[in-house]
């Protein structure tokens, strides 16, 4: 029996492309099932007060350097979309409506809008393309763009998952999720692969013990924020 | 003749512990000399308007637990020390004014306060402690920490290091620079290593080129806190 995995991911973030490919061979190697959830990193951003890369313009540029070189290590392209941050709504309610066509069809949707994005710097905040995808994929692109995606039940599943990506914990994408154990970054494959693997043996009540110390320094500006 | 490379750092990230594990076998592997600049993250993060991980509830569970699997795997011990955040002043001071007594005792003093700090759970904020751990490393650890260390010349250093890390483009700690690249992440040796053997070859004018696209979305919560 395939063993279930969960993908937590936006487009908007490059390292998803990273993960898409990462996760696709350890789904072939250890039998996974893969269940995507496309969720609103900038949702998850305003629900923790946090900040993305892309707002901060020293750490924008040196995630773009990163991508390029990880691209270069993986012997994969790397293309910038047209622009960046895009509105990534279509997309995810693209991808949050495939859930109807089963997690095997989503996953391989999901991987092409990803890989037309990021490998090929293809605009996917523009529905023709998003249509052109689809139709690749063995769907009716009219069908699902145009219908199915600007359907409310769609747009509320998104702020659903969302919503329930931040009750879990979820701060960031792309972030896999395997039995109760949360794996952010497109770089933490090794660590699915070790506890798939049985080689992560955490004690979850020491974990909490161990994190529960008092915060002897905070930053003045943190604490305004707050 | 061996190869220059920065380590920018504060121990009050666990990720400096890894990262100074990481970069003396690199630097073994690879003949390098290593500089280290200990610098404030708590002002890296004003001057670039960001949140550290300990700022933000899920991520900062996410960091502990990431480090306890890193741990794990590279068959580390990892203690919390009694508090977190916790007042990392002294301990860069004297981390500045180790710089007097050449780059090799500076990294080798490094080594010990981040080991003692998050492989031993040790108080490094507590100036006790550090006497403790500069007498351990062949220095006058009362001369070190109660007289150079609290002088006005070192604490500017500090300072200056900050400031000139930002100026730099440096956003995060631990970071390595080699030659004019930076390096953000005790989970991007492999990248300062494949830049070391010329493995990553990186064309910066079309970098530059890529990097600057429009933005067509932005947060309006991202764009109120500028």
């Amino acid at each position: 029996m395939k063993r279930p995995v969960t993908f937590f991911l936006d487009p908007i973030s490059p390292y998803t492309y990273f993960a898409c490919h990462l996760l696709s061979d350890l789904a072939k190697k250890h039998n996974l099932a893969v269940k995507c959830v496309p969720v609103l990193f900038a949702g998850l951003l305003t629900a923790h007060s946090n900040k993305g890369p892309a707002e901060i313009p020293a750490k924008r540029r040196h995630v773009f350097m990163d991508c390029t070189r990880n691209a270069q290590l993986m012997h994969l392209p790397f293309k910038m979309p047209p622009s960046h941050p895009f509105n990534p709504l279509l997309a995810l309610r693209a991808m949050a409506a495939m859930e109807g066509h089963g997690a095997d069809k989503q996953f391989h949707f999901v991987k092409h809008v990803v890989n037309s994005c990021w490998g090929q710097g293809v605009d996917i905040s523009n529905a023709a393309n998003l249509i052109h995808i689809a139709d690749q994929c063995g769907v009716d692109g009219d069908k699902l763009i145009t219908q199915t995606a600007t359907q409310d039940a769609v747009k509320s599943k998104l702020r659903y998952n969302t919503d329930h990506a931040v009750e879990q914990g979820i701060f960031g994408v792309p972030t896999v999720k395997v039995d109760n154990e949360l794996f952010w970054g497109s770089d933490r494959m090794h660590h699915v692969e070790a506890y798939l693997e049985g080689k992560l043996k955490v004690d979850h009540d020491a974990f909490e013990k161990m994190i529960a110390i008092p915060r002897t320094a905070d930053r003045k500006e943190a604490k305004k924020h707050h």
